[in-house]
């Protein structure tokens, strides 16, 4: 890769999360070069202030669309319903492209600008590819997409108004992200997998500031998420742990990972099931990952925190998406009604009871994934 | 209407903007007993403070979920291509609904469940339909929304998703009105018409003091907002008023107004232009209105803040619609769209200068209409 620009700070390297094999960051960099097991940002220094660390050093340079500062909003019908202390909801759904996943890009793009990438390559019919074609497009990247041809005509759209160039392949998911990674090779381009890449999580870690910042220091007891490659949650543990050792919080609170039944891996792994179950099809798009790269990390991170791994039926995320916007007036995805079906679960089986308080990760906006209302 | 509650402030009336009489203030009142006027809120006390007025004295019983705080960006490239000094977009699109009808709706809604409103009827197809249905889910107050039966399907569904009962009527936009408008009388409900009521205006106010704030007092030369019954607009204004009052501000931006060519009612009377054109349809459905009731509060607005009202072609509305998703990343609905074909004529025809700054109110995600692309 091209020579850093002078905004991007010197002390840090990536590491891999594997066998912390340390290397040299660079945006081509995606996994360690020994195990091939997934990196993160290790900093040299963590500085004893409130900022959080990042690889900029100033905001100059910076790719920003906004991103971020989204509202918490008390949910005192659904704690009623639920019959514990207090529910709230951070939306997500509410970043410029409609989903969590701008915190992560606006970071990465940032450093892919900063690194002076041209073009850059992502495979996602998703949140992902639109948030990728819009970051790029305000960032003057050219942004190429690749896509299931199979993908539903609004994901479609909304990845090409940002003017991205959308590659639709007749084959399944698995062959999607080959033929991006091919592509890759034969061009001599950029592969901003979102799934893989450490500045990503360095983007999605603002979520776990941005909550201590807006709960002025207190933090409610559980946190839930629906969990596909985990970036939202392995960032905002990233976050959490930063915190800890900035001395600005005692303890992150309990991460609970929703995974929809038909696709569960962490779920499996995380009870010690041995099983190579195959995935089924989901109405909860973002989270039907089979294989999450990070999956070791989103282990560890439930195990240190104490959160449950929890996996909830077709129905039930169906059932909550009605619930959540008659009752509360919000109108999440699927993907994000599962951590609201989770939410219940957990509550059924006392792992949440009356006095404590939970707050769930709102992640996509049920405007881009509509087809089954 | 019963009696309001107690965090309602008492030192407040309904006044009338054509004929200045003075009313008390009540949820079933809407327009001026004597002219059919369009009432304001008008406050005894005016605090030199630097909070808002409104007719909340404590946040208590206030139904909010989570609007306002909207982000604004530099559109860097946009300013290059038009040759001006700063571009800024205020991105209204992330509110909870999608749209910045969540500032009125919050407003208007936290007044109906203080004054013990159960059920409550709004006629809108588009965003408003969908706000005042958010927000009644979430204060548990009952929404009818009336809507033409040829309205799109996604923002249908959006408007039941809240769990409202959505009435379809098969005839012409002013049919929906007097449906709605003879169901309110047969049943004894609230119309809570959010192009008439003066407490959405009072909802719409944060944005205005929300830009000082954001600005840190500073404030850009130019606003631009697309004006169909101009509730952003009037109620933006409102905002700038009550701030030079309290000395907070010297002077409110110049506001423009930009309509459709298709549906330009504003900008026909701005003009002289004594002409009673029929109104086109147009792909801005935000702004397709042909007859709004606070026209003369607008024409009034324009002229003392200096604003030009113009209009814009079909073409043009979906050219701009795409450069701004291509170049800077923001995707937003056609109505949207129209306010930036707006900025453009201002810059052709020298409204707006080189060293000049303007602010162009986002107000609706592309993601809700994305029926042109």
């Amino acid at each position: 890769m091209t020579k850093l620009a002078s905004t991007i700070r010197k002390d840090f390297s990536f590491i891999c999360s594997r066998c912390f094999g340390e290397f040299k960051p660079s945006m081509a960099r995606l996994v360690c070069e020994n195990c091939k097991g997934p990196l993160v940002v290790k900093y040299l220094n963590i500085f004893q202030n409130e900022n959080m660390e990042s690889p900029f050093d100033s905001c100059e340079g910076f790719v920003s669309l906004g991103e971020g500062n989204t509202p918490i909003v008390k949910m005192d019908r659904l704690a009623e319903r639920l019959n514990i202390s207090e529910i709230f909801g951070k939306l997500e759904f509410l970043n410029p492209t409609g989903s969590f996943k701008d915190r992560g890009t606006a970071m990465m793009i940032s450093l892919a600008k900063a690194s002076k990438v041209s073009s850059l390559v992502e495979d996602s019919s998703g949140n992902a590819g639109s948030s990728v074609a819009a970051y790029c497009s305000k960032a003057g990247i050219t942004a190429h997409i690749f896509v299931p041809k199979s993908a539903p005509q609004p994901k479609l759209d909304q990845i090409s108004v940002y003017g991205a160039i959308t590659h639709k392949i007749d084959g399944t998911r698995e062959m999607v992200t080959e033929e991006a990674s091919q592509f890759v090779d034969r061009n001599r381009l950029v592969y901003g997998a979102h799934k893989l890449s450490p500045y990503f999580l360095e983007g999605t870690k603002t979520f776990a500031y941005e909550l201590v910042r807006q709960n002025q220091g207190t933090l409610p007891q559980h946190l839930i998420m629906p969990v596909g490659n985990g970036s939202l949650y392995v960032g905002a543990w990233l976050g959490f742990k930063e915190m800890i050792q900035k001395g600005m919080i005692e303890r992150a609170p309990l991460m609970h990972a929703v995974q929809a039944e038909n696709v569960r891996p962490i779920v499996n792994e995380f009870s010690g099931r041995n099983v190579a179950e195959t995935a089924l099809p989901t109405i909860a798009g973002g989270i039907s990952v089979s294989n999450p790269p990070r999956s070791k990390q989103i282990i560890d991170i439930l195990k240190e925190t104490g959160g449950q791994a929890i996996s909830v039926t077709e129905k039930a995320i169906l059932k909550w998406q009605k619930i959540v916007a008659q009752d509360n007036g919000i109108y999440c995805e699927p993907t994000s009604a599962a951590a609201f079906a989770g939410l219940h679960q957990l509550t059924q089986n006392r792992f949440i009871v009356e006095n404590e308080s939970a707050l769930v990760a709102i992640t996509g906006f049920g405007l881009k994934d509509n087809l089954y209302i």
